[in-house]
């Protein structure tokens, strides 16, 4: 009965081209649905990433089977953390700078295990870390 | 070398108490961390879902062993969709409505399952539902 995790995790974009290049072409997240200046959905894992331009979701909802879909849209910058194995965050930093895209942090946490922040196209805030960083203490 | 998963979703509220009576109460969710004003922190599955409120965060970044945290903080709906057992979502149903959490939509989708909607207290569009919504089509 009780929750199992998260299945979908939301980020929003005024551009969605922008943030494919960015999910799907740099960090290589599978596209699994698009629908142009609406949304495009990413799969991670067992779990998705949906983002959605909140100037067409916000106030507009979809519909499923005639059945409205809730309206959500937010603005200003999101967070999301992607999880790695430990040993990969060297890996990625150099991979992201490949890129272009410019490391804006990196932190050592209390519990173990290191973060990189960067920033998508629309100024989110993407942290890669290992489960480490919130491992229960005992 | 591959991006495993989704570690840390966000959701903004102004009214992190509320928050946490929501997520912690209603949808028993176990509170990791919890700073006054600023963001409560949940463990939901291998996975953390994390609450900042906006008026906090956006423009004042947090701060680990004297490195800055990358700010972020968004305001709007956003939202989020928790993982069930597909059985459970009927108790899901009752559960909440026992709560006073109203029911804003339930909705079958093509790949197989159901949704339901509600709304945290804070507006942001929370989803349960099973894994197989999001099932690869072959």
């Amino acid at each position: 009965m009780a929750i199992e995790g998260v299945l979908e995790t939301c980020l929003y974009a005024d551009d969605l081209e922008a943030a494919e290049r960015f999910y799907a072409g740099v960090l290589e997240l599978p596209v699994v649905a698009r629908v142009a200046d609406r949304h495009v959905f990413f799969r991670c894992g067992g779990a998705m990433l949906l983002v959605f331009d909140p100037a067409r979701t916000a106030s507009a909802p979809g519909e499923v089977g005639g059945t409205p879909v809730p309206a959500h849209g937010a603005h200003g910058a999101g967070h999301v953390c992607f999880r790695l194995a430990a040993d990969a965050l060297r890996g990625w930093r150099e991979r992201l700078e490949r890129a272009g895209v410019a490391i804006e942090a990196e932190i050592t946490w209390p519990r173990g295990g290191s973060s990189l922040y960067v920033r998508d196209p629309a100024g989110n805030s993407v942290e890669f870390a290992p489960a480490t960083i919130w491992a229960p203490q005992g």
